[in-house]
């Protein structure tokens, strides 16, 4: 299938193995789902439905998918043999990493600022999403270092287990149950440390015009831009219980290049959009943490 | 070391290892000979200096180097274990493959033109140098199609061993030793198919003053600019025995992207940049064939 967007894309390679086994198939194979390639294939989660056989189900590169095409296009047979090495192993214990800046006046109320902390098990994870904490943590450094201390807490969480099923950002908001009223905001940043364009809000209007005021602030690194949809994946489970979600938006133009390949490594990211990311982080959450009022929600 | 121009940086591949051997190393690793990677190491040939001790040599990815050279850095010691594949075989008969027009009025006087069949072995030579084959034959596809016959010959080779020795080259330059003074002109396509720019040339001041009024023609697909510098690795055998030579230029800032690795692959080539190389190898061999009076040398 054409690369249209990920998450229309990404279906054949959740989904894929449980359809095609419905229909017969002795093993399924996807084109990665990413739109170029250099004979990296895209790796990712994928599930099989209870009911249904469980079979073999891989990515290829975009290049040999291209390739058996053509064979396939000129009437040939195609026969492949699959050698798989993947397998599962036993889940084991993991942790959130938190840190936070104590608020001056209202320290119950938080801002929340992270990303997960796991990558997929190819390349370095550079870009997803290490590049996502260290912007976050840096933001409280920063913050700290300018001896400035916001009215209410900042708080960065770097999630754990995004890629594999979500159970840190969920443990963290069953944790945090009784408190999520007290939470003002909950800002991600998981699609790559390119050059940041704005925030996608996900909250009342009445929020979002704020926001967009604070964005302003963001105008000289062109990083001003609000749009609708901040949720993300390790700040949905706040978002479902009433947490405004704002998601650090970049130029992806790149991303899916890289993306759970082994090409998402360090020298991937540029350092003058990366310190551009931890700018637009710093100053959106600390001019929340220290409004006078909290976000209406 | 940094990539500059391939032929600065390419000399530690090629010399790497008994360099390396001569101060008492046990094998030589190169950062790959690329300005950029996608996990994607770059391979090409090498040599051993016959006196000195033969030790393995491999190249590491770009993402690698820099990883190890972090851990260099921090002051770590670095211990790296290799396992190399690769082995020399047995040389094997090998052919050049030759397709030409004949020339009307002077068909001993021949206008050279080709690219090389063989590639490196990874990826599919898509770029270096299946483009280049498959331009210099359909220039001739397109002369014959057009119902064209020029007043010489133009004569497509596509030599063989480029990679590994060039042997097609200096067999084809030895096979014919009595007629390169019939030998116009040699054009080579080896820089991979881009959008073209023009050609290199290496000649005499009015045989490039000629090649210069041609180029014009080119100028609605921009590729009307003549550079000094026309030498080929398979028309350097005919160069140095008086024939002038000529390369199609290219825009080459992705070449070594995909250059003698896995993403040298049949889908990085556009066609639209593809046909316009097709055009200006079309149009330079027609016309240097049909002029009324053979280049100077």
């Amino acid at each position: 299938m054409p690369f249209t967007t990920y998450g229309e894309t990404v279906s054949y390679r959740y989904n894929g193995a449980s359809i095609a086994a419905k229909y017969g198939a002795r093993a399924s194979l996807i084109r990665s789902v990413a739109d170029w390639s250099m004979d990296t294939p895209h790796t990712g989660t994928m599930r099989y439905k209870q009911s249904i056989k469980k079979i073999p189900h891989a990515a290829l590169t975009i290049e040999d998918a291209l390739m058996i095409g053509r064979i396939y296009d000129r009437g040939n047979p195609v026969v492949l043999r699959l050698e798989l090495e993947s397998k599962m192993v036993p889940d084991r214990l993991s942790r959130n990493i938190i840190a936070e800046i104590k608020g001056s006046i209202y320290p119950d109320e938080i801002v929340v600022i992270g990303g997960h902390i796991d990558s997929w098990d190819v390349g370095q994870g550079a870009h997803d999403d290490g590049g996502g904490c260290v912007a976050s943590w840096q933001a409280l450094n920063i913050i700290k270092g300018l001896g400035l201390r916001p009215k209410r807490t900042i708080r960065c969480v770097l999630w754990t287990n995004e890629e594999n099923g979500g159970r840190g950002s969920r443990s963290y908001a069953d944790t945090y149950s009784k408190d999520l009223d007290n939470h003002v905001v909950a800002i991600e940043s998981d699609n790559g440390v390119f050059n940041p364009k704005g925030f996608g809000f996900t909250g009342s209007k009445e929020a979002k015009a704020v926001v967009s005021s604070i964005a302003k602030l963001l105008a000289p690194i062109d990083a001003a831009k609000i749009t609708d949809g901040g949720r993300a994946a390790d700040i949905i489970p706040l978002n479902n219980r009433g947490v405004p979600a704002m998601s650090l938006k970049v130029d992806n133009s790149r991303y899916f290049w890289y993306h759970h390949t082994n090409a998402d490594t360090f020298d991937k990211i540029d350092f003058n959009s990366f310190n551009k990311c931890v700018a637009a982080m710093t100053v959106m959450a600390y001019v929340l943490a220290d409004l006078d009022d909290p976000l209406s929600r």
